[in-house]
């Protein structure tokens, strides 16, 4: 969240908020918003009817752009509802952070659709435990690389120090960009709600390893990939993206593997990009994305 | 427009709006809805930056079940704002007219859609172009026949006399559910915005006769199918839905003629049921739909 | 398998076989079929390199319409390669015993497919554990309706009827269309590779009643459904098509169950359609689909 | 073609032909490779009814590895049924010109997939109208970079050039990744069967220019791409691949841009593929593509 947004180059903005759902809030957002002098350029919400909460998510600006909204303008109203919320500019770029283990495909798309800026964020630092070389023909352009091998051993030492790295870039984002590490309860916790993993996804589903060698030995005829936020129960987080593709019996496993990649850097990206633009609210075990 | 909403089985209620987009509006409505001691149960906005324009979708209902609204209640907020508004019940399930030529898969899939209660609508007759056996196998349930064969010579009294049974039977949509025929510009004058027409689609779209053929020689990998209100330019009404399936070089012109079938029945349900769930707006040449 | 193909209504007609793989199959094929003066129309093979299986579809028809094939001529070439093999006029009409609980729309959609000539299939009966009245707006045109309500007591006697009826009916296929029974080990036993079932599928899979329920509270992006032979195993046959939908927060169970109905019949449809075709093989746990 | 292929490195092979459609071809084909102890790995077969042509895709392997075939003995089955022809090693990788203009999205995935090894080829070179760092972070790997400016005063001498480089290099394969020049019908003639381009695909299509922004006034519901063979018929000739992907209002034209560049990029990836692994035959205006 942003400490203030004074000034016009913090405009439009986006306010993000969730509280008990009781009815008022719409009425009470909009008249602020009209009342300070500013115009809703979009506004989606849901009514979570199961959970009673409620989720909304404006993106608005000044009529006058010389007006200025200070934050504490908005306690009173989000205070009454008890509301958790932010207000950020559009033009914010999360400063992110990539973990990656030997496959890079989802690493070089994040990387290319940040330079076509299509991903709005700021890439703080790469993680890998696999050494440079092996992303050799990747043109970092500066990004900080941190190899970091890990072991049963050193597992601990090792989480401390992404901890470490993350607090010291600042990064508001990490991302498991096939990251084939677990993580341990304790880092999982930290990075509540700021962690997104991607990993295939089959009907039905299958458990332990070599998935696509399962689902080849089973003649599925559909193979997918899931985003989703990262929690204690493994690849189970509340899920922002899925997307399938079409297979047939004569794909081997390796085929699989490749037509597995397409899925999992697409559906990775439309998740990083939805949390980046704050489409995305956790409720429990679900999300709730304001998909554009 | 229902000519009230006074009592509690009118609710929840759907109030739908566009206007000029200036700010204000959407405190305003939540404010009334709110002084109403009305709750939102859905709220779905857009402010079409291109034209100007704003659209307002709200699902309310009151939160004293006995507490009612008469519709002039909000008529200043409306007026405040030059509103084209209507609130409906959303029990209110508006009589259709289908319209249909010889193949009547679109026909068959509508009425059992309104059998589920999956499309809430009453279907108030059935004007067709080849006689009643065409159609042996369909129980029409008293849903009344209208044989009316056209020609040439015939097309204006037979569109007179389709407009009279519109009008005599209340219905407030019609569907042109593979109904071959081109409307004279009147009676589509008649039926700006509530007469709803599917046809297949191509990626490219060709032009003339044989449309499968065509696609077959042209050897395209998809094909697909649009529905849109119909307007006096053939085929080219705003959009309410679209979607499509893929092909190989071995399918026959019949086998997607087939396959062609399967598309238009479930993009023209998905379409009629966005308009009786008072999601579509027109804007101009194009549509806004605020899907669930 | 037809006892003989002699007669020119018999073609063209489909030859079907499987064996363990070796060199000089398809040379062996191709020369029996010229030498007889019979044209190949369409040919698939498949080497199932995992199983050192070896599958072929061929569509054939004689050169000169006079010419007739009887079945033992082929008998020599099929016992070199210990083929597993059927000779089968495409214009067959497999008879087929649709088995249905409450809900009908697999059912609708079969006998609808029947009629317009889109399932080459012949419904023998339909047995269902809802009584006449359950489906009261479907024509049946004849075909045999048996109530056979199922209760734990009963199952046995039940699963015997079944039986008999399948055999009395003389069906090919049997199409579990959405009937909510578990068969016995048995009675799957003596369908084997004959037995068609759908079912809903997620990403990830649930296990357990309500389904879609526990699809809505887990947020999931994505319902599908899969059609599959049946087998002891539970919903784990050999899978023969699986399709997706898009579907989102906003999206309550009771949406998911209509979505779902739409792609169970379409999957359904298209996996039956295939079997009718003769286009499906099932090798061990999986199938192998020369799709059109 | 390959000139031969003798040697065990050879293996598996691919063989590729097409003829006037006689009974015959698949025994022939087949009995030849048994003959010469060949074994089928894969065979695909398309009986053109339309056009009288005939298509077949083989791949096999010697069952002795040290056995050889040399291509003159295949001629005379080759001669009998006047066969267009060839035999290539699997391994083959055929040497390809990326032509390419401002936007880098499909060199940029071409590159990566050619690196991963999912795309069988070697890029001769990249032609851009554009200079080398408008690609700044792209890591050519010592890939020759030419530079290219185009101006309607310049067009014929590099279109020389052009066809001098791909001479020069070797180029079996063309590939126009987002190169928007329109290549004159003398070019196109001497790349007739290997030049791939990809173009925007929508329902309906549009004429003229800034498409996105069309489909966005139009308000199109989905957005494609249509990868297929360059032709004097401008984004006309035969198809190769095609995909879409769903839109809404809310999508602007820079969303319609960003959204079609991920189609893009896939669609032209998979028709590079089929066409790498020799499984597009063009027949007349259409493809026929034997996907794996």
């Amino acid at each position: 969240m942003a400490a203030t947004i004074d000034g016009p180059t913090m405009y439009p903005a986006v306010l993000t908020l969730s509280c008990r759902n009781r009815p008022g809030i719409v009425g009470a957002v909009g008249n602020f918003l009209h009342e300070h002098g500013l115009d809703i350029r979009e506004a989606q919400q849901f009514d979570d009817r199961a959970s009673g909460q409620f989720f909304m998510r404006v993106v608005f600006a000044p009529v006058d752009p010389a007006r200025c909204l200070t934050l504490p303008e908005f306690s009173p109203v989000a205070d009454d509802f008890g509301m958790d919320w932010a207000m950020t500019p559009v033009s914010h770029r999360p400063r992110t952070m990539i973990l990656v283990s030997r496959f890079d495909h989802c690493l070089v798309d994040l990387l290319y659709r940040q330079r076509t800026g299509e991903l709005p964020m700021e890439t703080a630092g790469i993680i890998a435990n696999h050494p440079r070389d092996t992303y050799a023909h990747l043109d970092l352009d500066g990004i900080p690389f941190h190899y970091m091998p890990v072991t049963a051993g050193t597992k601990m030492e090792q989480e401390t120090e992404i901890w470490r790295l993350v607090r010291a870039s600042g990064a508001e984002l990490v991302i498991l960009a096939r990251y084939m590490q677990v993580l341990s309860d304790a880092l999982v916790a930290k990075l509540a709600g700021r962690c997104i993993n991607i990993h295939h996804s089959f009907l039905p589903g299958f458990k332990g390893a070599k998935p696509y060698h399962q689902a080849y030995a089973r003649g599925v005829k559909l193979i997918g990939a899931t985003a989703h936020y990262v929690t204690s129960a493994l690849d189970e987080g509340p899920i922002i993206e899925q997307d399938v593709e079409r297979i047939s019996h004569g794909d081997t496993p390796e085929v699989l593997v490749r037509k597995g990649r397409d899925i999992e850097r697409r559906v990775l990206a439309r998740a990083v990009l939805h949390h980046l633009e704050r489409r995305v609210f956790i409720s429990g075990s679900k999300t709730v994305v304001f998909a554009g």
